[in-house]
């Protein structure tokens, strides 16, 4: 079985064109206006690990829609008591989810899951793998501030190897002919040597912007004045996710063809 | 004080026409269509037990019925604190639920709740004792399947004596005259001896139909074909919860008469 | 930056004109008839120490306002990724939080997230220092049972110097004139020593009432007879924090001039 339609499981199976359509829905996306989109549907976010943003960013995209939600956590869940990946999946799906939003800490997780059952998944990061909504709201937030990607070169910088965000963007920008540097340690070790400091940052170009997944590790991944600087773009890009995210919901359902 | 009008506690105490009104009304109820019997009504769930299910399925029917939920679980609450059972029960009820649905490891713990405090309460689970709203749902699926419970014979294999499950079915299909056979180990151990398999699944009629609670432990109390077998109705199960508890809330709030 | 308009951080820096206007919005809130002062926020429930009542309090009337919540805890967030306070609190408020509710063991922590993010910022409980919420209850319990502040005096038992809900009952009745007696042992301990008896109450007013926040700790800090007395109002409190609590967020969005 292939994954139903209006899932998202990464980047890497995207186009183009299903990229810009998802970026120019979550455009017209506003929080504060809610959309009745997604009026009684319910989605169900399977979280097997920990997430602030990620899981509150789905979560409040979901209500803006007029979704119900259910959050099942790995702890205080039968997930605890050994059921198999796919048979919470089909539980899930007989509880009646319309759209199942899925972080798990094995790559792949989310397509297995989207392989068996015929309800959206949407992959809210599978371990070293991929993060398809964090890509996704990356490339809003460039869009709006550097309008378009063409002649962009994007340094991703610091444990690129493990980092399931790094790949999905990668995939994501490479769509768009921006020039990618990868920029990371050797063996992945010390990273203090690729920190982002003031003094690096002056290297780029003057309207350089800088990101971050978050959380953020002050004075180790980045230092204080480059997280607070005029040039970062890490809270926008939280700000930036509930559309996004508002945009994947509403293509879970049907809603941008 | 007796229980309040609407509270579930256990099958133990309903008679036959109060089961067949439950099950009726539940086949009424359709979770995508939602109908707002609890519209603006407070369902407090107190989870003092991991459950995922049971838990999502009773928050699920509750939204469909246009209710407000509010979930507290022992990890994270007062109940940490060493709270009292009773003085947890009489804080929910202060803070204006409408409705208390309790999983609780000890025996009668629902029933002490129901005891002191004038608001209905579901049991969603105690100990080893009763799990009403899953018989419920069981009752449902076979009705569903055999349209009637005269002349059926159910056999309820496993660790017999440690399920809370299994008690309740027992009460409630012995109503019907269904004939019941228990089958489990002498001595609860080992259970494998008591494993469902294929071969032992054809010694049953043609049209014997499987169900389980869930989780289910694959390989343990059944293989593989026999849990995702044409007999399976294990999933079902899980659908069939949503509109029974939604019967079951409906009729705490006296939508049921 | 001082805090938002709307913040409730203590009741140290409030003045009785402002207290008063919300104990009389309060009065005017019924949880059971929702009005949708809030239809539409987002109420984010910010909890780095677990609690049942204060929490389920806002929630539930959060709800009852129209708004949305979304809970963060601790346990199961980035939190516990070493994100900072404010980290957490800028993308909290990038995510488009209208209020932020805080619960944190450190005095002070919602203080410092409201001189740095642009959000009404309402302390649930902050370390030793302020619980400005249950003080406004429980002078909404006070005024519901004694009419009026002038002429009472308040006997505060037990351990008082570690007890933020003492420190901001303090400051809210010393506005009108209570006289307030402090009673706590020589060096916090033992505090038996201090135990709210028959007895003892015997020797306060025939009419005076027992007050505590909860959760209680039966036979410790009092007896049975006096927790299930006629003179207690343990569990009023918890039914008056709700409307006391929809009063606090209308004011947080500026429903309250």
């Amino acid at each position: 079985m292939s994954a139903a339609r209006g899932s998202l499981l990464g980047i890497e199976h995207l186009d183009a064109a299903e990229i810009l359509k998802i970026l120019k829905f979550a455009r017209r996306m506003n929080p504060d206006k809610p959309r009745p989109l997604l009026k009684g549907k319910r989605v169900v976010l399977l979280f097997y690990e920990s997430s602030t943003r990620t899981r509150s960013s789905f979560e409040i995209a979901a209500k803006a829609l007029g979704a119900h939600t259910v959050l099942i956590q790995a702890a205080g869940s039968s997930i605890e008591k050994g059921e198999s990946l796919l048979d919470t999946g089909y539980t899930v799906r007989a509880l009646g989810a319309d759209v199942i939003v899925i972080r798990h800490p094995n790559a792949g997780a989310p397509h297995v899951m989207a392989r068996h059952i015929d309800v959206p998944v949407i992959n809210a990061g599978d371990g070293l793998h991929e993060h398809p909504s964090q890509a996704l709201l990356d490339a809003y937030t460039i869009l709006r501030n550097k309008k378009k990607f063409q002649g962009l070169q994007v340094a991703i910088i610091g444990d690129i190897f493990h980092s399931r965000v790094a790949r999905s963007a990668c995939h994501l920008l490479s769509r768009f002919g921006v020039k990618i540097i990868l920029c990371g340690p050797p063996e992945l070790v010390p990273e203090m040597r690729y920190q982002m400091t003031a003094a690096r940052l002056k290297m780029a170009k003057k309207d350089a912007i800088v990101m971050h997944p978050g959380p953020i590790i002050r004075g180790l991944e980045l230092t204080d004045d480059v997280a607070d600087g005029a040039q970062a773009r890490i809270l926008e890009e939280v700000r930036n996710g509930v559309p996004v995210r508002m945009a994947i919901l509403a293509r879970a359902v049907g809603k941008i063809r």
